[in-house]
């Protein structure tokens, strides 16, 4: 891409209003691969806060506290956006009566990437150490993804006792995600022509009590640590057939299971395998979930600051985040931060700015209160 | 294509060995749309004959007998083949044991054509009046079909009480053949994320009463004019789904239903909606079967002469052919001609010389006997 004609850099972490610095960084291009120059820039606005060790990967920065806290928190986001749509600049904008900021990455999630360095730079003396995170390639394939690096290389640089990753949340908490898994159930038979269907054996027909059991299946809903999560069983694609007067010889349904995490990936697997007992499954991908970890020492406080502020209590998060990059190294972890999930990606990505205002204050107090 | 140095023409017709004569028609190359050398020598060889008025349209030839008999047969076959696969010139050859002629077109269907040929200008006297056809575009688009357009053009031309097609059917009778009709069943439901399944109503679990129907289906075998049509129902495509993480609103199923000649098109299409009643059918290719006509005047005479030669009694034809055209017009059809049908179009095809000998044999004494 092309190079800006100045180094962009940062207001003052200090000085700046943190709906402003999300302007800033929404206005400092950062597709996916092309993250070096906003790096760059938070890089050099946190080197010289006195209070945080600044170190780098690639076009990750981490910055983190060594104040000898009995517990440590991350709190995370990525710096990558997904393709600009004509909505940069970023601008403020009313809608529904509602001052909001309106552009790429306001939403997905740069609201969030500004909370962090709005606190990173201002809380010298936070109850617990504090490690911020600001990482790249989220939007693209799994195996670029900049905090799955960090975990290979550096997994001493996220080690923590909870984390927050500031995914877009609607300044709600929302808890852990679901796991999931995709597998492809396939039914063979005898190809024939069918002017002669009887010398043959259909597998789509014999597909028919794979998706029985799918239209039969009773999905759960889950306790885990407190949140409900609740599971989905869905084929999500069916082929077979070869041309209009063959008998097809096979058939596939490939069938994504979300579920709770209390289950593992390979409770997961084993599950659908009993669901399509008798049948030919392979797995083709999966993902385990996260619990939330909503009851973990420490947690509760992080809890009660944000209903303090926001007046709202914790969700199950359903989707997968990289929430479930923490939980896989042992280290509970919520999404909370400000904009509507559902307008991540959307041409008319725009986030209320009293939702990034909310989580900053309840950041604050949760990360202010019982400090020494 | 190339047109040949020197036109082909055909040896002298009353001279020739029918076998003979089948491999000059094999190597007059004649793929479907270049059939008019071949046409052209077909027409210069009946021209002359002084019992038969020729007719012709585009690259069909027509010869036929004026001698006032009470009954008219037509014996039909197409001229064209498709494409050559390096099995030209044909060959005689011996294969377990038998000789064969050994190339493009020696099975479909120009050992049936030169049968026609060598009796066409044989036969000075025959019992039945004869309308002997000769087509092209057989092997392409139905729309193309030169015995369509004759029917469409010239019904008078093909007016007959009884039909023999010279497709192959290992010199046995096979009476008329199976309609065929594809209908798609379309089930919908309501997209949603994956993550929250419940939010959708998934389209390919609704098409599971589908399936089951198909699988359960017993399909009929149907007496018909004394041959027993087995009819079949078959899935024979499924798609659904547009992404790994989405509930898929729509699915659909194709189906072919291959019903007996004693149902109509309309029949066939009313049944199919019955089999799928409350799921939303929609037609979208079909034509009708034909009667095999075994039990009308004159036509046991034919099977007896047959069987006289062969030793074989009549059998249904599963397959559609173009005997459905005669059946639309109102005349009983049959495939009656040398080599095996399922060598048609393949690579090694070939053609037992016994059987172009039977089949000429065959309809010889069937058209010969009786005559006054």
């Amino acid at each position: 891409m092309t190079q800006p004609a100045t180094l962009p850099r940062l207001p003052d972490l200090l000085e700046a209003d943190v709906v402003d610095l999300t302007r800033v960084l929404c206005d400092i291009p950062s597709v996916s691969g092309d993250e070096g120059p906003l790096a760059d820039a938070i890089e050099a606005a946190l080197a010289p806060v006195p209070h945080l060790e600044v170190l780098r990967d690639g076009d990750a920065v981490v910055a983190r506290t060594h104040l000898g806290r009995s517990r440590r928190a991350v709190v995370a986001g990525h710096i990558d956006t997904v393709p600009v749509a004509g909505n940069l600049p970023s601008e403020l904008r009313v809608v529904d009566g509602q001052e909001v900021l309106w552009g790429r990455g306001s939403v997905d999630m740069l609201g969030g990437v500004a909370v962090a360095l709005h606190l990173a730079a201002r809380l010298t003396a936070p109850a617990w150490d504090v490690t911020w995170v600001f990482y790249d390639h989220e939007e693209v394939a799994a195996d670029l993804n900049g905090l799955g690096r960090l975990a290979e290389r550096h997994p001493d640089w996220l080690a923590a006792d909870f984390a927050v990753l500031g995914e877009p949340s609607n300044a709600g908490i929302e808890g852990g995600c679901n796991g999931t898994i995709q597998v492809v159930v396939t039914t063979t038979g005898r190809a024939a022509h069918t002017g002669r269907a009887w010398r043959g054996e259909n597998a789509i027909h014999a597909a028919a009590p794979v998706l029985a059991r799918l239209a039969e299946y009773e999905a759960r809903a889950v306790d885990v640590d407190g949140l409900v999560y609740r599971e989905g069983l869905s084929a999500v694609g069916i082929t077979g057939g070869i041309a209009t007067n063959v008998v097809p010889d096979r058939c596939e349904v490939r069938v994504n299971y979300r579920f709770a995490p209390s289950r593992s990936l390979e409770e997961a697997e084993a599950h659908v395998r009993e669901v399509f007992a008798g049948f030919d499954v392979t797995v083709v991908d999966g993902a385990p979930g996260a619990r939330p970890g909503l009851d973990r020492p420490g947690v509760p406080d992080f809890i009660a600051a944000v209903s303090r502020v926001t007046g709202g209590s914790p969700a199950p998060k359903y989707g997968w985040t990289d929430v479930s990059r923490f939980a896989a190294l042992g280290v509970p972890a919520v999404n909370f931060g400000p904009g509507d999930p559902s307008l991540a990606h959307a041409d008319d990505e725009h986030c209320p700015t009293d939702q990034i205002r909310a989580c900053a204050a309840a950041l604050e107090a949760w990360l202010t209160e019982g400090a020494p």
